[in-house]
């Protein structure tokens, strides 16, 4: 098999391709909200979501062509909730993936539309693509965007982002304080990063024809990686420098957010997502996905510098 | 036939009960979403898109309650679309159908969120409803969400209120001065509302299980709707008074925006609506529909007080 570092930036690159040509551009759609959407989905970042819908597809013997479009529109969905998050209503940040957030370079309006546009351009594509005359593969993109859909929205990570603005914001007055403790701050990230993670998942195996038995393995190991993914990424707001971060590091605790470092310690949160590895292998090999790509995206997840 | 008012009426009645459904709500949603997102779907509003997705679906001789949840998910995108349009980054408005607008009594960032999760929410529901296991049903609800994607995203709605964002603006200096003329300014419109009208139709027609014929010949007549819609929106803003039209009167005029009235006049504009009527009259009995419904509803919207 491939190495691992060459399997990641092959995908990454057909991913870079994939997510440029389904981006609506003029004449169809006013150069500037094009050119907002554009620059928000270029910025780079690790694609963690469409890999993992690639990844899932492959694992279940699929072609991951067909799950191309849905891999795509997650990563959509993904930039869209980083734009809208680091509006000075949200979580007023002026960096991102190194470059200046999109509503410092093209206003707040833009801002807001251009995040409305990818969502719903996410949609759109898994509506329209892959173009199918197949009963069968119709019902599949169906089913997609109805996990999708579920997953993004007020049951997932739009109330996963509600849950963290109504948390203590000691910056803020105008919000009641209300630090999350152990049990509510994994409920809170469970739906603001972790269901959309899992819907990448479900979405290649359900794109790759499997049946619900690996639908179920997959998300139930997704939900694992997920959250080792924010105890990863609380560790490295602490650790990192905003440089190799590409947005502001230390910034969660300056906030007063609640975090999994400040909970659990450094050392305490990176156990605690090696758990969480383990528990993820554990539920692929009893699924008989033990060899497949999806530990090493895992490892891959808990390694990782930025 | 039953009178046009108690049809209007009736419709509206069950449309509204829909609609509540159709909300997440707690525990499945955090409260302070799930409020906001409620708050605005009961402000009342007219409920042209789900009445005319209704229409069409019955026109054809279509069965109305399949076309229930995509009537529900377009008058949650209008929701969103006003939400957002709302907000003081965009067309800052304090008050909308009578009521605080949601940024002022939730705070913008809930705001930003809720719209964000009312667009969600569109095309969770329509993936979801009807439930059904039939794959022909099953293509047309896929085809429905394509069509209501692309009306409103950054090829439609989205785009024509970035266009409409970059318009003249005179009281924000930090926006490059552009005054729409005729054509732009239909155009504009055409994205901006018209977009989203047609859609409304159009998914009515294709739950109704009509043939491309007749998608066709909706589409068209429905264009001219939105058109007359937005000429006599335009009309009102004029004439009405902030108390009726639930929302501040004459400020387009205030704002330095062109309009319909401010490039033809009152009664020129007046013309105009009347002229998109007779259009989609037209377009409407030739297609075998002229008995229906949707005249009657071209009617209502150009005689209108608010």
């Amino acid at each position: 098999m491939e190495d691992f570092h060459d399997y990641l930036e092959a995908r990454r690159a057909e991913i870079e391709a994939a997510l440029v040509a389904a981006l609506p551009a003029p004449p169809e759609c006013p150069a500037s909200v094009a050119s907002a959407m554009r620059y928000s989905v270029t910025a780079g970042g690790k694609r963690l979501r469409p890999i993992l819908c690639l990844a899932s597809a492959e694992a279940v013997g699929g072609d991951r062509t067909l799950a191309m479009p849905a891999a795509c529109a997650l990563e959509f969905i993904h930039t869209y909730s980083l734009i809208h998050d680091d509006l000075p209503a949200m979580d007023n940040d002026t960096m991102r993936r190194g470059r200046p957030t999109l509503h410092v370079v093209a206003g707040e309006g833009i801002a807001i539309l251009a995040g409305d546009g990818l969502l719903t351009e996410a949609f759109a594509l898994m509506a329209r693509e892959p173009a199918t005359a197949d009963l069968v593969l119709a019902a599949r993109k169906l089913r997609v965007i109805g996990v999708v859909a579920a997953a993004a929205g007020a049951t997932g990570m739009v109330g996963g982002q509600a849950l963290d603005l109504s948390a203590s914001r000691p910056d803020r007055t105008d919000r009641p304080a209300l630090l999350l403790a152990g049990e509510d701050l994994r409920m809170m990230h469970a739906r603001k990063t972790g269901a959309l993670i899992r819907a990448a998942a479900v979405a290649g195996v359900i794109m790759g024809g499997a049946d619900d038995r690996f639908v179920q393995s997959i998300d139930a190991a997704a939900a694992e990686l997920g959250l080792a993914f924010q105890i990863i990424d609380d560790v490295l707001d602490v650790e990192g420098v905003s440089a190799s971060l590409g947005k502001t590091a230390g910034k969660d605790a300056a906030a007063g957010k609640a975090t999994y470092a400040a909970l659990y310690g450094i050392d305490g949160a990176r156990r605690m997502a090696t758990a969480c590895l383990d528990r993820a292998d554990g539920i692929l090999r009893e699924a008989g996905l033990g060899g497949t790509r999806l530990s090493e995206i895992g490892r891959w997840i808990v390694n990782r510098s930025h």
